[in-house]
């Protein structure tokens, strides 16, 4: 197992932060959700805001309060967590009362308006919310009000993505070799995978893809049971996780010459991967790293073959805002974590992609993924 | 890999069997869900309904006529397992004209109340569902009434929880000898999981739970760094998918002697483990299998040491219909696949939980979990 140094996170202030988005834009207040608290239900928002990481929680925001409600089970760690990570809240231990505790805090408060993430909830939820949680008050559906937050990530958080990204370098470094030995596709994701674990990572940011040759025209394919072979394009994307954040990675790669086309193909993406990287910076938009990495690829004469957006954030989880599309909107900002990965697909030919994560700095990035970029192994 | 010829599903009558659900109980109609239609988003439910595997697709289910709507990427794949699986619909291609898609069909059929999954659709989808896609319909929340449906398990559905069960035994029978070499909770938990991928299986059910000495007093305690140690109790809850169906094990053991006191606790788990077994049938109450478990424990004095209920359904879910516990309605039938698996849990000593999954039979039931129930390895 690595063993890395991690330091710590800046949680204490992250609560204060979500209240500042809390506003009605009236007498004075900032604009923002026009709510008086806001009911957290989504575990990892719960842990970004509190620090905790257990599996059950339930976190209930005022404007001078914090309530966490958790079960039996987590008694001792929610309080230690909380306690670490500098958060003040009134901490409620049940398994069978968490309505009640929710239900008189909300009533004693009096809030009108509770925030409710409507796309961390199911309708099931929200209808039992409504009426017998929080009776007095009206539900305000929210929609990333948490996210939006989370896309700034602290030196603590870069450096666990930084930690999973070099976990999947020093993973794909071991196991590529046995690419010569025609491995499946699900045989060498498994390797890749069980690298990865064995180096301390605690789980894939999501099932690897490894897909040869025409497998590889299909961005999203599963590995199969098809074996590897020389003078093939694989596209090897994989990534995971060390403590809560995620790493994601694109190389391309292929045992023995893969033949001019695929070289073509190999070049043009890798110099449109390069331009969208370049363009990366604090305060350029998002739609226009898309458009740099998009250029190169529609100057070569594959602007069909681009299938997908050129990138996404990463950390808690490994699709987080911003997205980097041609309509994504907004511009990024020093501390956004985000992917750039533009491809090109040719149905039963195969498909190149290289991807990326960065960390926006004020002057253009850091590249947290370190794995060599050559096609011919 | 561990190649098992597997029968084929029963499909094709499944979704009629859905159709019958719909009844008003007005005008001689069954009585049910009151609705003209339903719109399936769940992933798993499609899949129960269509046969149909991939990761993105939607399925609007009219008294007469079936719409499947997914994307470019599965195009192929849908017409070949809707075919395959015998399912008549009409199967629709799109990535961005879903919702226009969906609308028109539903406008057009003039459904006037659609049935939708309360618990598997965000609060935030609902929304979109009831103004945009909907919005001359009543949509009508329903609660488990395909999950009602799966309850049974047709042959082709229990042989392959059967060769998810097996490939768990054969995994446990192949890495338990390496418990003698003290290893981390975490490096044995991997071991299996690593095996049963070996062996063929696509994923784990759950991640395994391996928790030696005192932490195996928590029933869902998640892998450490902590060593197993001899003469420790162990508990082991683990199980694996083959073709989206999954297996649940739990085993108890212990690497020479734990001592009497653990000797007393398997024995009395054993007892009622057995007795549990012993009263599934079909047309037995859930709740009376969870007695006969909680009996024998009480007898024992330690009614309190039995954290949670006996068991519960095993399908495309890890966690699926009934719950079989003291407060489980309804009674078992033919078909079903439960879980038995009391626990006796001593804060600060240790745990002891063993976990069959069972399918019911008119007459009792058949086990498709093999590993043998040894206490000292």
């Amino acid at each position: 197992m690595t063993t890395v140094e991690l330091p710590g996170l800046d949680v204490a202030e992250r609560i204060d932060r979500l209240r500042a988005l809390f506003g009605s834009g009236e007498a004075g207040e900032a604009p923002g959700a026009g709510i008086d608290a806001h009911f957290v239900t989504r575990l990892v928002n719960i842990r970004y805001l509190t620090g905790f990481t257990g599996s059950a929680a339930l976190l209930l925001v005022g404007p001078d309060e914090v309530l966490f409600v958790t079960d039996g089970r987590y008694k001792d760690q929610s309080a230690d967590q909380l306690a670490a990570a500098g958060v003040e809240a009134r901490i409620e231990i049940s398994g069978t009362e968490q309505k009640r505790i929710v239900h008189d805090a909300a009533q004693a408060t009096g809030y009108g308006r509770v925030g409710l993430e409507a796309h961390g909830v199911t309708w099931s939820q929200q209808r039992g919310f409504a009426t017998e949680w929080f009776p007095s008050a009206e539900l305000v559906p929210t929609e990333g009000l948490i996210e939006g937050l989370r896309r700034v990530k602290d030196a603590g958080e870069v450096a666990r993505i930084r930690a999973a990204c070099g976990i999947a370098d020093t993973a794909f470094a071991n196991v590529a070799g046995r690419l010569a030995d025609r491995p499946t596709e699900l045989e060498f994701g498994l390797e890749l995978e069980f690298e990865m674990r064995r180096l301390g990572a605690s789980g894939m940011s999501f099932e690897p893809i490894v897909a040869a040759g025409p497998n590889g025209a299909k961005p999203h394919a599963r590995p199969s049971d098809r074996r590897i072979e020389r003078g093939e394009l694989l596209v090897l994307d994989f990534g995971c996780i060390v403590d809560g954040y995620c790493s994601d990675m694109t190389r391309t790669v292929s045992v023995g010459d893969p033949g001019p086309e695929a070289r073509r193909m190999y070049d043009v993406v890798l110099e449109s991967q390069k331009a969208g990287r370049d363009a990366v910076r604090q305060g350029v938009e998002a739609s226009a790293v898309d458009k740099a990495c998009r250029d190169v690829i529609a100057e070569a004469g594959w602007a069909d073959a681009f299938l997908h957006g050129t990138g996404h954030g990463v950390g808690l989880e490994i699709h987080e805002d911003p997205r980097v599309s041609a309509t994504g909107r907004g511009t990024l900002a020093a501390g956004y974590v985000v992917t750039v990965e533009p491809g090109v697909y040719l149905t039963g030919i195969g498909g190149v992609r290289i991807e990326d994560t960065l960390v926006v700095t004020p002057d253009g990035s850091d590249i947290l993924t370190a794995s060599p970029k050559d096609l011919v192994l």
